[in-house]
């Protein structure tokens, strides 16, 4: 059995952004693997009495979280784009992503996703984008929109984020090395350190 | 001129803490000087709508950093005794520090001040453990206090905090490196790298 990390994000969320486009060869050369699971900070922060994202209730926090972001992806190389619209809606590639969470394209589908919302500015709630970022993939868009649109779908993306609730997940990026919480782009290699020394888990 | 860095602290916070033990010989290592900043956090946050730390009112916030500070604490190498209040009034030694601020001691009696909230669980608010905290550096604690509770040790620290929520700061440790605002004790060593790169500054 290898080592494995958690990996919970939002489609919309910033930070997530970052890690998603870290997170693979970083785990790769812990010898770790990573559970790609996306989840809806919606009702999480509904559940905190915030009726949208914190960095637009409190304005200077979102002025930094900007700034930050723009700091850090220079630093990571990768590009920014401010969206036009922030939180942009998550909800449809996440249930994509939910409907065939074991499927080999999730990681390359999740970066994408990720990459049109941050890098290019597009509205990732859409149908179209989300199918067109599907069929860059070679992937048959159609089916797996569907898949994540079937009431089964919407089900397993409810459950996700009831289970990330449970957890006690407030935000995202969350990282769950076992029981073990990390939260925030800036623990990740933190949680990634942690799950490769993981007792129970180790083959290596 | 030597280059610079403001620290703005708050003594009853968690992050500052580990900021405050942290920052002296990292700053050194790349030739910047700290000027070490208390303010309050209450007015700041009052004016997000919050009457408590946000770590009290979003209990799962509060639950994840008192983990998160058991590993840094870990990590760093630094003592950590979980308040049995929190969060503590940082007030007293806040102003005697503005009344002061240019002495030498003012390092070292922040340091002391942190480790007597989170190391050895002292009541930070009362007189006598600010009392004693001076005397143990051989200063004469009546009369830097009563400096500190002079009318003018008060404005003083009121200013600042003003200052502090002009800067459009939101939350403690902030980092000032000129114009540049970092937030967060995970923030410090990108802090002082841009410090020690600003051009204007430059002596080294």
């Amino acid at each position: 059995m290898t080592k494995q990390i958690d990996f919970w994000f939002d489609f919309a969320s910033t930070y997530s952004y970052l890690s998603a486009m870290r997170i693979e060869p970083l785990a790769a050369a812990r010898g770790v693997t990573v559970n790609w699971r996306p989840f809806l900070l919606g009702p999480v922060f509904t559940a905190m009495g915030w009726n949208d994202s914190p960095f637009n209730i409190y304005p200077s926090k979102g002025r930094y979280m900007w700034r930050d972001m723009e700091r850090l992806c220079k630093q990571y190389g990768l590009p920014l784009r401010r969206p036009s619209k922030f939180p942009r809606n998550g909800l449809r590639p996440a249930r994509v992503i939910c409907a065939h969470h074991d499927a080999a394209w999730v990681p390359d589908f999740a970066r994408a996703v990720f990459s049109a919302g941050f890098a290019a500015d597009q509205d990732i709630g859409e149908r179209e984008v989300v199918a067109g970022l599907l069929r860059s993939l070679g992937l048959d868009a159609e089916a797996l929109i569907a898949a994540g649109e079937s009431p089964e779908g919407k089900d397993l993306l409810r459950r996700q984020t009831d289970e990330a609730f449970n957890l006690d997940i407030f935000g995202a990026p969350t990282f769950m090395a076992g029981t073990e919480m990390f939260w925030g782009n800036d623990r990740l290699e933190q949680a990634l350190a942690w799950a490769e020394g993981m007792p129970a888990k180790g083959s290596e």
